[in-house]
């Protein structure tokens, strides 16, 4: 490691907020010098060429492997996948979290698109699949895959989160988990199919209908109600995630998107949808779906999923090895529109700073939000929080349990005890560089 | 099937142009009746509900499969897979193509992105994985992968191709093949790594640098040089493919993304940028990507892959069952910006309508454009034709063969006789809905 006095001066940024929280237009690399910033270690990973040779590993000298028609991830790469809430299948609920510490970007791959099954993974033929919409209706209809295969299709890129994603945070005390554990029940895709108001249009519809019921076609046949305007609205047929068939775990093949709407009402394996005058309260919304509130009275058919973010680098179990530059990274995302703005704290929200979002930003769809930040070596926590376009801003944790309550105890991994957790999470960093959950 | 006579009657649609191609406002859905336009056959696959009862087959009744880590299509998805040139794997190049004809929407899922290499998949551990920057600048470094994390990164939505895809159509006589085969080699992805201008600033650049020269670290070694404007300009050095790290067979551990440029030049697994005074004439260059004209002159640093279109649906292999209304589907993009516009003949050219561009349209990314279209069953042949917003136009075949000339034979799944191809792909429907591949 051998570079010039100058090359490792540190050069002069704007502070935005306290404890090093510097201007997002550092991002753009002008005067950046992360090099110098890394210091002197040869453990920076970056290293004056004219110490050492370029290395000539095995590949750079032999034959690679074939090519697989369906390509699936480097063995390197083992860490990047789904962890399983019920990895021997025990005939119960089945979550996967996706790794959200491990990725980047806003679109979630569909390999580790997080899933949630409630008796397995159906193996659905679709030349035997059917979609039946009846109800309110003046032409009860039944929809091959192939016929819905010929009509015309739409695609939008957007997220879906589980109502009970971030359930964990309505503990008394902070779990220690990590960002996949914690909110790894989220992800976003681009979604291609046909708008459900299509389809109604071959039925008709009954003026008196008001609601609909979406039932799924595998064995836990999840059933539930939304209003009608949303399917005149935006909902959708879906037949491809992310441009190829959807996959098993995500409804293959065919699911109904509701847009900015809690995970489950996406019904999967849809194959009914029925017109109704009200809602059906069905099992899954008059058992599982509701929100209890401290007054003892609950929320139900709350279908949003409102204003969120999260870091997702640094977090738990990506620690810091040395004082200098980081990229504080992470989602935003909103059921009601498009992200406005996200606000950074290295302070525990003492003090903020405006984040850069990445382009596109969409409606109801993830926005990376990217920070640059100087580590001094000492003590800090990271925090975000998100508006939308819409004004709607994430309340902070002391907020959001104000008006929400805590729970006695959680599982981490459960998320069936309340719903909807959307404040802010904060990550500690100690002086070792060591990143861990804390409420602040 | 018993509809009534009203719900089987055709509304009226405007024709745009000939052959039945209608005003895109049609795909909106209102007053589109698809179903009566199916006409009354069961093959239509749309039913009365009243007529039968919906199935209950085993997936309905019984617990699906368990939850994998890592998810992959259903079994009854195989043929959404990519088409391999050299299956057997025996010493040389490797082509795997995309099977558009089966996806939509404007990504292409990472299982099945386009790859070509030239000497198998290397296997590389990121651990040991090195990249250079040395030549003219003022400090060469040596980045690890580990230090390239911790850098600012950055996303963008773009498509990659192949300098030889659509190589077939230099062919004097079109060759019988689907869309798979013609223009498999192109795919679009969301890209997330550092932008190289970010890692010119740790190095510094000597003044009289004006090109630079990118090796990948696989065997093949494949080089390219390129103006150093690019790699100032947007440039980057990719860590992730659609959110997750980069396939294997896409660059693994990281790549070199030039928005816009021949695939080739995108190096993978890049180990090594030099900056130099003037291009440097590699192999790959000199002998490979060049371009031959009809006066026996050749284009060299031919870079950009000029605006272009091609349909994706209906295409070969996707036959048309009954006369009746269908959505023309497919892909346009340009290397120079946005698409502005795509217009669609069914009548081989005589006459044009706009079809729907879907949302987000983005600079040097995939568009997929939708056009809604009756067919009368008689003789039809599809094309599209693409603008991008500097007023570039995709030219007619006949336009692209005057400039660059035919070959007099090309192998249909061999790319390296001419390359950039950008004309019009035209698609003959017969009387019996049969779809092939002609020129018009």
């Amino acid at each position: 490691m051998a570079r010039s006095k100058k090359s490792n001066e540190q050069r002069n940024f704007e502070d935005v907020a306290g404890n090093g929280v510097l201007h997002r237009r550092a991002l753009l690399g002008r005067g950046l010098a992360f090099a110098g910033a890394l210091g002197a270690g040869a453990g920076a990973g970056i290293n004056s060429a004219a110490a050492e040779p370029l290395k000539e590993p095995d590949w750079a000298l032999s034959p690679g492997d074939p090519v697989p028609a369906y390509q699936t991830p480097s063995k390197y790469a083992k860490q990047v996948v789904r962890t399983l809430s019920n990895p021997n299948f025990e005939p119960r609920t089945s979550q996967s979290r996706v790794p959200h510490q491990l990725l980047d970007g806003m679109i979630t791959p569909n390999g580790v698109f997080f899933t949630i099954v409630h008796d397995g993974v159906p193996d659905i033929d679709p030349s035997e699949h059917q979609l039946l919409i009846h109800g309110l209706v003046k032409q009860p209809l039944i929809f091959s895959y192939d016929a819905l295969l010929r009509y015309p299709m739409t695609s939008r890129i957007a997220f879906i989160e589980c109502g009970g994603n971030s359930a964990g945070l309505f503990s008394p005390k902070p779990l220690q988990a990590d960002v996949q554990a914690l909110h790894g029940l989220v992800s976003c895709a681009e979604w291609t199919g046909i708008n459900l108001s299509t389809l109604l249009e071959e039925t008709g519809i009954v003026p008196k209908a008001k609601w609909f019921i979406a039932e799924g076609g595998d064995a836990a046949h999840v059933m539930r109600s939304a209003p009608l305007a949303k399917a005149l609205d935006d909902a959708m047929i879906v037949l491809y995630q992310n441009g190829e068939p959807l996959m098993p775990g995500n409804g293959y093949p065919m699911r109904l998107l509701l847009p900015g709407y809690e995970g489950n009402m996406n019904i999967k394996y849809v194959r009914r949808i029925n017109l109704l005058p009200e809602p059906a309260f069905s099992y899954w919304e008059a058992q599982i779906y509701t929100e209890p509130l401290p007054d003892g009275k609950a929320y139900q058919f709350y279908f949003v999923n409102e204003v969120k973010s999260f870091i997702t680098k640094p977090s738990p179990g990506l620690n810091l090895k040395e004082a200098g530059l980081y990229e504080i990274s992470g989602l935003a995302y909103s059921g009601k529109g498009r992200i406005s703005k996200v606000l950074v704290s290295a302070d525990g929200g003492q003090s903020w700073g405006e984040a850069a979002l990445q382009e596109p930003v969409l409606s109801m769809a993830f926005t990376r939000f990217r920070m640059p930040w100087r580590w001094n070596g000492g003590p800090a926590i990271l925090q975000s929080r998100a508006w939308d376009e819409g004004g709607n801003a994430q309340p902070t944790r002391a907020e959001f349990v104000a008006a929400r309550g805590e729970l006695p105890s959680v599982p981490p991994l459960l998320a069936f005890e309340n719903h909807h957790y959307n404040g802010v999470t904060s990550w500690a960093v100690d002086q070792k560089g060591q990143v861990t959950h804390v409420y602040a």
